[in-house]
């Protein structure tokens, strides 16, 4: 089989776009049942050459994180199944008329959703973002420009063809969703230049990785930078649910972006809750970093560094800061924050009013683990990330997100006069 | 009087912003009323110090054009006044639920507008500008920072200073509206360094501005690209309202970008309507510029170039191809233009449907003038420009385009099982 270079499969999927842009709801859902079941046709052949891709990754001293989310095992196959199969139970996310009015002239507009066009995904590790995304994408009538992480090469791309199989059996375009399966970091900066092509790009990984592509290309790009996310617990907070959702929030799962890095807790119940707080934490083996403040609490914790307020840990680790009441806390907050997810843990409707009004982050959760921020929980089903940029997708990024709209005009020979 | 350097300019508005993002709705249309009586205090010191600022552009040998857009005449200030009062009558962009649903377990989510925060608008010679992008700015709670062109410092300081006065008699923060004093490009290349507090660029001008600009910084950028828009007068069309919109398309104003550049005549109409068209545009001193067929049919006018079906002409000039079929119509279209505003002529649901789904266009007419693409018709009110964006926002940018969203959940101590 030849390969494509970048030029062709972006000219390519320019191509498809338009023609997916007239495709029907039921036939971008039938697509999707489709990619579901061809999937499940060579499942075996799936999970085998992952299982190499696997081994390798070990042989080259792979860490143990990386190697586990690089593995598709039978509940990663299913769990990816699914997601494909129930974001075709999504409604529609195209031809909504978001606005509308007659003018006095008889004008008729309309304001309707329409696909984005073309979306490129770069990723790391992680295959299952290879089914996600190009779920997510055919959903919202976008053609898709996949391109994973070398170690992962040949299982995208079997999971890419299969995909494509069944796509395409659906009445789909050829090249609505394509893969880059040239290997090396060329096949990426190349791409990058397609700005011709290329309606929006969505780096998924680290920071490094986003960064570069950001800076690297004239084509728009959704981010996903980091979640540095935290829980202030308000004087008034009930001691009881404050420890609980400082739990949930930082344990529930430690490498992932809307997890806990820092706590921050007003000084009126610091004396009581801190106590309370360390004994949870110890039994979660998570190490506590406080401030001066903190420490006089906790004398055996180590001392938090003014860089500890700007790290994403993705790690058992948690800063700790008392503040003195709500307005330092959104101070701290909107500061050294990342403008990704932040709680507050209070009974007064006042402070969790002014607490959603003036801090500036995509998700701002009363009462709330920050773990519930999220396509899930919003009920947005599948998403593909979680934007930290605040023009056009922030929060998470799913089928509504990728796309835009277009004014549409029905007139009788109407002028301007 | 110290004039502020760009970064105090800058923080002074991330703090303004902050502020700002708190007041009310009646707040912030009081202060959008107050700032038109501020204006109207000092009337004749801008007529005054306008005036003295055309002489000197005159002087300066500017061209007719430019002096023109440069004076504030009694009719324009009175616009600039009624554009302001208009904008504050509008509904509020902030604070509306655009989704929202409470989850299985109760936790209550809304997906609500608010302001993008601080907005730099860079904008050349025309004054209104400062009044018109001040007023949408601060109807969607934003904090403004205004740079204008060198030729219209004086009259720019002066509508802002009033506005500013305005605003801050209606309790707005004093630095909800900012003006850049210092003249000369640094202090532009400074405004782009300065993303660690400004949300989002506008630049107002041409596409060399807006490209400079876009290149320049890594502040997220709204763009005003060009209008290369279309006409398609398909096999079918009503010849009268062909004509008709035809000439108001082109000629209704001529330096606006949804004015007409590309006539494309379907072949099988061209005989008959060539030279309706020939004599209606002669009337109106338009330079014809065609294809090879179009030549055939009308032997006396200039050939079109390649490099005239991607010109922006903003002058008395129109080129006309001849198209076998819409098909061929959307292609030369999509391929050519600039994404901002095509229509057709036609009598055909069929072809107007698939015209409307298949033209990747900002604003898509159906037997409308081009010139009726815009905030005024679209039913949107005071407008500061058409984005041909495709992310955040595409076509007119008004006071909702100027605002994000944060999604806001409010539990009972909801944790992630």
């Amino acid at each position: 089989m030849n390969i494509d270079t970048v030029e062709v499969i972006a000219k390519q999927s320019r191509l498809a776009a338009r023609q997916l842009s007239a495709t029907s709801e039921t036939q971008r859902n039938l697509a999707l049942a489709k990619m579901a079941d061809s999937l499940e046709s060579v499942k075996q052949q799936i999970l085998d050459i992952n299982a190499q891709e696997v081994l390798q990754a070990r042989q080259d001293g792979q860490t143990e994180a990386m190697v586990k989310r690089l593995t598709i095992d039978d509940k990663v196959f299913q769990y990816m199944l699914s997601r494909l199969r129930k974001v075709a139970l999504r409604p529609d996310p195209l031809n909504r008329v978001l606005a509308g009015h007659t003018n006095p002239a008889g004008l008729q507009v309309y304001k309707k959703s329409v696909p984005l066009g073309v979306i490129g995904i770069i990723y790391e590790s992680r295959p299952n973002v290879t089914t996600d995304a190009a779920g997510v994408c055919i959903k919202s009538g976008n053609a898709v420009i996949l391109r994973g992480g070398s170690e992962a090469l040949q299982t995208n791309t079997l999971l890419a063809d299969a995909m494509i199989q069944g796509a395409v059996s659906a009445g789909l375009p050829q090249h609505a969703i394509q893969i880059i399966r040239t290997p090396g970091h060329e096949a990426v900066s190349e791409l990058l230049t397609m700005d011709e092509y290329v309606d929006v790009l969505i780096p998924r990984g680290g920071k490094g990785l986003i960064k570069r592509i950001a800076e690297g290309t004239r084509i728009p790009v959704i981010k996903h930078y980091d979640g540095i996310c935290h829980l202030y617990i308000a004087e008034d907070a009930d001691q009881t649910q404050a420890v609980e959702l400082a739990i949930n929030s930082k344990c529930q799962s430690i490498q992932v972006c809307n997890a806990l890095e820092t706590l921050l807790v007003d000084e009126k119940c610091a004396g009581q809750l801190l106590p309370l707080l360390k004994s949870a934490f110890d039994a979660n083996h998570i190490e506590l970093r406080g401030c001066q403040q903190t420490q006089t609490h906790l004398p055996d914790i180590s001392p938090a560094s003014e860089e500890d307020w700007s790290t994403e840990y993705l790690a058992p680790i948690l800063s700790i800061k008392i503040v003195n009441g709500i307005d330092e806390a959104i101070e701290h907050i909107n500061h050294y924050g990342s403008g990704h997810t932040d709680g507050i843990v209070t009974q007064s409707l006042n402070l969790a009013q002014q607490f959603e009004r003036q801090i500036d982050s995509a998700s701002v959760l009363i009462n709330a683990s920050t773990r519930l921020s999220g396509g899930g929980d919003y009920g947005l089903g599948s998403v593909i990330g979680i934007s930290t940029d605040k023009l056009h997708a922030r929060g998470p990024v799913g089928p509504d997100e990728l796309t835009t709209y277009k004014w549409v005009a029905y007139g009788n020979g109407h002028l301007r006069s």
